[in-house]
C-alpha cells in the first residue's frame, strides 16, 4: 500500500480501508498532518489544530477497531469543523476578538454525531467573524491572492488543499455555496432543519444552515447520513424517517434528470467568463435543460433575506453589540444597525414569503424538473482577500431553506475553479445528489 | 322521556341518548332552538342562525344513525362555531364590517373535524371585532347590562344559556378563559398547537389558539378528545400520539393534587370579593394549595405578549389597514399602529422569551404542582357592554402557550359567575381537567 497520497483518498475509501484493516487511522490523520505542514503556511484553513490531540485520537480509535467493537461509518476519518461549532476539547471562537479564547464545555450535537460515527476531530477551521462577511486569514489553495470566499473559509479550503477529506460549515446566505464554488470542492446546504443546529453559534435562526464539504458525492452522501437527524433542543429540527443517503445518491435515476435553468435577476452581474462556462454546460446538457423564469426579483429576494437575517442577527449579537462594540468590525456593526431598524411587520410579512416561495417551487419540481440550475456565485474567486465575495446567488435557495450543491464542474478564463449550483425542493437531498452525480457523469 | 329541559343535557350524555336511539339529533336540536327563541333576544349570541338548515343537518345525521353506519363521539350534537371559524355553508365575517357577506368556500379544519365526528354546526356565534377588545352585541346570560367578556363572547354566552351544549372560541390573550369565567361555564384554551388552527382568521400566529366552551368537564374532554389533533397546513401544529382525554379526566388522580396559587403581579387590581372568594377556595384546598411567587413581573408579561402580538396583527390585518382603515374600530387601528412601530429585534428577543419561561414552569410541575391556580380576571364581569373586561391575567399562560382551564366554581358579591384559572405543563391537558374534576368533587 503506497500512502504517499492517502490523504487525497475519498473519506468513503478511507473508512472502509480502515475498517478493512488495510489501513490504521493513525497513518491517514499522519498524512492529513503532513499535508497541513506542507500547505498550511499558504493557506491557513486552521484556527486550532493540535497534530498530537489528533492523533491520540485516532490511536484511540484504532484501538476500539482492533477492540472488535462495533464501529461507525466514519470511524477514524478526520474532519474539520468550522470555528463556530462547539467542542467539548477544543476552542470555539466564533472568528471575533470578542469571543477569544471562549473554551464551551460540551459539543455541538453535530460534533457529538460526528464523534459517535468514530470521526476523529481534526481541528477547528476559519470562519469570518461570527459567520458573516469579515474576513478571516484563509487564502484561496488555488491561488494565495484570491480569497477561498466564505464565510465557512476554512473548511472549504482545507478540503480543496487535501488536509481533510470532509469538513462542516454553515450557511446562512451563500456561506457554503460560495467557499465550495471558488475552492473547487462539493458543497451541500441540506434542507433546513435536516441538521440539527443546537451548539452553533445562531446568526439568523430562520436562515440558518449546516454545510457540508468533500471531494466527491460519495462523500457528501456519507457525511449527511452520518448528521441528518432529530433534536429537539434545535427548534426547527423535525422527527423523520431516516433516509439512505447513500445508497440512493449511488443509484442511476430512472429517467435523464430535467434541469431548469435560473440565470436569477443578477444574470447581468455574472462575469462573461462564467457565462461561456455555464451556456458551455448547457449546450452538452441539450434537451436536459430549459431557461426558466423567476417571478420575484432579485432585489425582493434580497430584501425579504435581510429582513429576515437582519433582526435575527442584531438579536444574536445583542450582547456583543451592547457591550464590545468596538470588537465588531465597521461592516458588521452597519449590519447589526441596519438589523435593529427592520420593523417587526416587515420581519413577519417576509417569513411569510417562505412557504408561499416554497409552493411555487414544488410545483416546478413536481411536473417537470428534477434540479434547478444556477450559477454559484458571479464567477470564479476575486483576486484579495478583504472581500469574501457576493453571496446573492444563493438568498434565494437559502431562503427557501431548498437542498443545493455547488458541483465543481467548470473552470472561469484564470484558471480557478467555478462551480455549478443544482437546487432541489426542500428534503429532496438523496435525489439531489442522485441528479448530481448523473450530472458529472454526462459532462466528464 | 321529558324533553323539557333536553337542551340543558351535556353533550356527553346527548351523544348516548342519540347513539342509543333513545333521543334523536332532531328533537335535541329543536329543544335548542326553542331555548333559542326564548334567551336570544336578550343574550345575543349568534350572528348567524338558520333553523332550517341546523334542523336538516339533524335529520342528516339521524337518517345515518337508522342506516347502520358508524357514527362519531359528537353524533347529532349541536355546536356553535365562533364567526373566525371559516364554514363552506354559512358566512364568516370575523366580526368587521369589512369581512360583511364573506362566504368562504372551505371548512376550517376543526369545523370539518366537527362534521366528521358527527356534530351540527349550529351556527355562528358572535365575536369582537377581529377577536380583538371591541365589543360585539352579545350581552352577559346572567346579567344583560354586563359584558360576556370576549372576544369569543357569542360562544361562551350561547353555552351559558342553553343555547348549545358545546362551542368552540379562540384566545390570543384572553378571549376564551375570560368569557368562560364571566358567563360561568367551563372554557379551555388548550396546548399551543394541539388543535390546528387551519381556516380560522390567523390574528396572531405565534399566541392563536383554538379555544373549547361547555358545562361540564366531560365535555370539554369529549369536545377536545374530537379536535386535538394533526394538520400540516397550521405551522405550529405537530403530529402526536393519540391520548384518551375522556378517560384520563374522569380518572381518579393516584394522589391529592398540589395546586400552586399565582396571585400573579396584578393582584392589586384585583376585586376585594374575587379576592375572598379566591381565599375560601384556598382555604378550603388546605395542604394542597401553595402559593408561589413569580420571577417575571406582569408589566415585562405584558410587554413581550405586545411584542408578539402588535406586530403579528398588524401583519394579519395589513391589508384592511392599508385599504379600508375607516372600517376598523379606533382601538383596533390604534393597537395597529403600535404593532407596526415594534422593532423586529424586540420581537425577535420576545419569541425567545416562550422557551426560557417554559424552562422555569417545567421544572415547577415536574419538581411538585399538578396545576397552577390563578385568578381569570380582575372580577366578575363588569358592568356595560363597551369593554369585554381586562385580559391580563391570562396573557402569561397564552405567552406559554400552556392549558389553562376556568372552571366556574366561584361567584362575586353581585351573584354573577367567577371561574378560577387552573394551569398544567404543555401537553398535560389531560390531566389538567383530571385535576380540575378532582377539585370540584373536592370542592362541592
Amino acid at each position: 500500500m503506497d500512502l504517499t497520497n492517502l490523504h487525497w483518498a475519498s473519506a468513503t475509501d478511507a473508512a472502509k480501508l480502515i475498517r478493512d484493516g488495510v489501513i490504521t487511522s493513525e497513518q491517514l490523520v499522519r498524512a492529513c498532518l503532513r499535508r497541513v505542514d506542507e500547505v498550511e503556511g499558504d493557506v491557513q484553513a486552521w484556527t486550532f489544530l493540535d497534530p498530537e490531540y489528533a492523533l491520540a485520537q485516532a490511536r484511540a480509535a484504532d484501538e476500539l477497531r482492533l477492540s472488535g467493537q462495533p464501529i461507525g461509518a466514519l470511524h477514524g476519518v478526520p474532519v474539520g469543523l468550522k470555528d463556530i461549532i462547539d467542542t467539548s476539547d477544543m476552542p470555539t471562537e466564533n472568528g471575533s476578538v470578542l469571543h477569544a479564547g471562549r473554551t464551551p464545555s460540551r459539543d455541538a450535537t453535530v460534533a457529538a454525531t460526528l464523534r459517535a460515527a468514530g470521526a476523529i476531530v481534526m481541528g477547528k477551521t476559519v470562519t469570518t467573524e461570527f459567520a458573516t462577511r469579515t474576513a478571516g486569514k484563509t487564502r484561496n489553495p488555488h491561488h494565495p491572492g484570491h480569497t477561498p470566499g466564505g464565510s465557512s473559509s476554512g473548511s472549504a479550503a482545507a478540503v480543496a488543499a487535501g488536509m481533510v477529506p470532509l469538513a462542516l460549515g454553515s450557511q446562512t446566505t451563500g456561506s457554503t455555496i460560495r467557499p465550495a464554488s471558488y475552492c473547487g470542492v462539493y458543497g451541500l446546504k441540506p434542507t433546513f432543519g435536516l441538521i440539527p443546529r443546537q451548539g452553533m453559534f445562531q446568526l439568523s435562526r430562520s436562515l440558518d444552515h449546516v454545510g457540508l464539504f468533500a471531494r466527491s458525492i460519495d462523500d457528501v452522501a456519507l457525511l449527511l447520513e452520518a448528521l441528518a437527524g432529530f433534536d429537539e433542543r434545535d427548534p426547527d429540527s423535525r422527527p423523520r424517517a431516516r433516509v439512505p443517503y447513500s445508497s440512493i445518491a449511488a443509484e442511476d435515476p430512472p429517467l435523464p434528470p430535467m434541469f431548469g435553468f435560473v440565470k436569477t435577476g443578477r444574470w447581468e452581474q455574472v462575469d462573461a467568463d462564467a457565462k461561456d462556462a455555464l451556456a458551455e454546460l448547457c449546450e452538452r446538457l441539450g434537451e436536459q435543460v430549459e431557461e426558466i423564469e423567476m417571478v420575484s426579483t432579485s432585489d425582493d429576494i434580497s430584501a425579504w433575506h435581510d429582513a429576515i437575517s437582519g433582526p435575527e442577527i442584531a438579536t444574536s449579537l445583542r450582547r456583543e453589540w451592547e457591550t464590545g462594540r468596538d470588537g465588531l468590525s465597521p461592516a458588521l456593526r452597519t449590519r447589526i444597525e441596519r438589523g435593529l431598524a427592520v420593523r417587526a411587520s416587515d420581519y413577519v410579512q417576509a417569513l411569510g414569503r417562505i412557504p408561499q416561495l416554497n409552493a411555487s417551487f414544488t410545483e416546478l419540481f413536481e411536473q417537470r424538473y428534477d434540479a434547478i440550475l444556477t450559477p454559484t456565485a458571479s464567477g470564479t474567486a476575486p483576486a484579495g482577500l478583504q472581500s469574501t465575495g457576493d453571496p446573492a446567488f444563493c438568498a434565494l435557495w437559502t431562503l427557501c431553506g431548498m437542498p443545493s450543491l455547488s458541483v465543481p464542474l467548470m473552470r472561469g478564463a484564470n484558471g480557478l475553479p467555478l462551480g455549478v449550483q443544482l437546487v432541489g425542493p426542500r428534503h429532496g437531498d438523496a435525489r439531489l445528489l442522485r441528479t448530481a452525480r448523473w450530472l458529472v457523469a454526462k459532462l466528464s
